[in-house]
């Protein structure tokens, strides 16, 4: 007999960019961690299996973070007056030293991996640091966690502060080997997977850019960085990329967009119509983290172009760029984002509505990982169930205005039960 | 003997807009209502008072909330996909019109009244609705809450919808003149005020603005709008004030500001360089919504500008413009608004520190009453008692460290106590 069961509750979920669809007092089937769908009734077939009954409580998918620093963690919250640059040097690069030491790091990403587990969210895109035990550990703990993730070893070879700087492109790329060999052999993660990560350009030779770019084609792995975050970032790529005419462009001429596996560029704010194009164009994803985009004051991202382009968009929390991991705030902070570059910036693009956002935040995310942060059939099982009860205070609401207000307050609200692919994590 | 008594714990509390003073298991002296004072040493004058010890927990001033609408709480949340005019239409105004009914004011009002209760607010500048019997429930709710407010009865006599607008300016005075005779005459409010509210001048027609300028003098009241939050509405108000060059000039016409007594001017998004010499002038604070200016997609005010040209700011939760009523919220938004505008608006504004958004909601909102705010001798003892514990995950932290992560995630935190003009109301 198959593994399986049924929730019973007010269920919500995207089911395209423009759709959300409702169901009060449904029923969701879940078999082997795959969703077969989600019902008014409860179709016959699935009945001999065991029901949960959250009458009264929102059913939504798992909310996926497309963009987290695991190690930056340990500092959320501070240093908030400093732009990119200025920033890296005085926090995130003097923090990410010391998970060299593996006892800090157990420490440290042990808050993070709990952080992370008691939130809405079941998957993310994280980067961890250089240190190759460090992001071993943080892998264990992720996958004793039972969140779905991907994780990168950092790569930089150049322009990071000497106790953090990788000996040479050689030396990087040989960790980076020797992370995937002892992930390939010595590991047996069932939700938890390595992903390359080059910091960005301005921290990588070309070498090692290629060099992983080889590492990609030979096992087929997906690539996440960063892209023009920062006006100064972009100008900095300019310089040391003096043969193209973009950033976009120079990660593509140096192999880092294939066309092929997946491709995850965070920020993306100070794009220009041929770099989105070139996006669409070789598959690359953007992760949007809007919270993270004001706290450095690095500029608005176009979402909306994005979208029209057809450029799949998920949404990152960018910690500690963005103070917290949960993705409900990252889409309010999305609405808000894009009001204001509607606004201020260009009045041709029109913000972004309730629908868009969440769609941004579950099933836009979640199609890094092919069918996932939806309810639709044949969907991995990634379900929150949430008391919000405390919000409907003075009149009754229905489930688009519950969810609304679930994305504005997440803080009124516990989360009761939250599964990845069909397992109970809390 | 005076009725006093000693915190002990970590304090922390604005002295001026650029400095924040902070004591580490420092005591904090209240006597009558009145801070005696924040010591590194208790003073032996003072050992005879009752302590209470809350060694590890922050000890923050109350926060000041300088615009928020009553009867909009029981909608927070929702309706954000519209921009002002149209949101005062669909959302706004409806859920106005309920309050004509005590029964359901009874309800909607407790809700709005437990939630600042419970929350980090000391003080507020309430709208109510026109309706004086619900508007003195409210007072009398927030009465019994302990919360210091002012509270005002709204007046609005034209373009408003039938079920809401008042009989014309001398109905709306009447009304006006009504409410104020029996809060002096049957109430004896100790924490609760009454404080004009004309809802902006679009609502209100000449004659019902200079009927509330007179009764502002003969009672010497304070005032409260709205000014300059939204481009249409401007654009409106110069075609409802033909011989006037700007919104700002058009209050002082109509008796609105008087360089007396205080007047608050909620938004002041669309002013220009004559307009805030005005304000100055006339001693015309604004109460800047940050959340509520980015949820209806108004625009970022240009508080930089303020704070340079010596108007006094506060900031307001707006709510249901802003989605919650934490004056922790408006800070974070408020930094991050400041740092948009800097980047796509004005580079000639620097953002807002820390330290800065801080000051604008204890000190900068509490000068409205004179000595609120702050822990400086002779201050009103507004002081809220915090657990933050559950933020110092991985590293120990000092103290200005802790009040950011308190502002960046007040839902991290609780409120073991709260006092108003040194009485308990958690």
């Amino acid at each position: 007999m198959s593994d399986g069961f049924v929730l019973r509750g007010d269920i919500c979920f995207s089911v395209s960019k423009d759709e959300v669809k409702t169901i009060e007092d449904g029923y969701l089937v879940c078999e082997d961690g795959v969703c077969r769908g989600a019902y008014r009734d409860l179709p016959g077939a699935y009945s001999r299996l065991p029901l949960e009954d959250h009458r009264g409580a929102m059913i939504l998918p798992g909310l996926v973070d497309m963009h987290v620093h695991a190690p930056q963690y340990a500092y959320w919250g501070l240093g908030m007056d400093r732009e990119l640059i200025d920033w890296l040097s005085h926090h995130a690069f003097p923090e990410e030293e010391k998970y060299r030491d593996t006892a800090y790091a157990e420490k440290a990403y042990r808050a993070f991996t709990e952080d992370v587990r008691r939130g809405p969210n079941t998957r993310a895109l994280v980067y961890a640091t250089c240190h190759v035990p460090a992001t071993l550990l943080l892998m264990d703990m992720l996958e004793g966690s039972g969140l779905a993730t991907c994780v990168g070893k950092v790569n930089m070879d150049r322009h990071s502060p000497p106790g953090l700087q990788e000996e040479g492109a050689e030396a990087s790329l040989r960790d980076t080997e020797e992370w995937l060999r002892v992930i390939r052999e010595e590991k047996s993660y069932t939700n938890t997977a390595p992903i390359l990560t080059p910091r960005f350009i301005p921290s990588c030779s070309d070498s090692l850019m290629r060099g992983l770019g080889e590492i990609r084609r030979k096992y087929g792995l997906p690539i996440q960085s960063h892209m023009s975050e920062n006006q100064d970032e972009v100008a900095w790529v300019k310089e040391l990329c003096p043969g193209t005419a973009s950033y976009a462009e120079a990660y593509q001429t140096l192999g880092t967009f294939d066309g092929e596996k997946p491709a995850v560029m965070a920020h993306c704010i100070w794009v220009d119509a041929q770099e989105i194009s070139r996006m669409k164009e070789q598959g690359v994803s953007v992760a949007h983290c809007p919270q993270s985009n004001m706290n450095l004051s690095s500029g608005l991202a176009p979402i909306r172009r994005f979208l029209d382009e057809g450029v799949a968009v998920g949404l990152g929390s960018d910690v500690a760029g963005g103070s917290q991991t949960s993705i409900f705030r990252a889409m309010s902070d999305a609405i808000q984002a894009s009001k204001m570059y509607w606004r201020l910036a260009d009045p041709s693009c029109a913000p972004l509505s309730l629908e868009e956002a969440f769609y941004l935040g579950t099933l836009g995310g979640g199609a890094f990982w092919g069918k996932a942060g939806s309810f639709l059939e044949g969907y991995e099982f990634d379900a929150l169930v949430i008391d919000d009860s405390q919000n409907w205070e003075a009149n009754p609401l229905d489930i688009a205005s519950r969810l609304a207000r679930i994305v504005y307050r997440p803080d009124r609200c516990k989360i009761l039960k939250k599964y990845v692919r069909g397992k109970s994590i809390i």
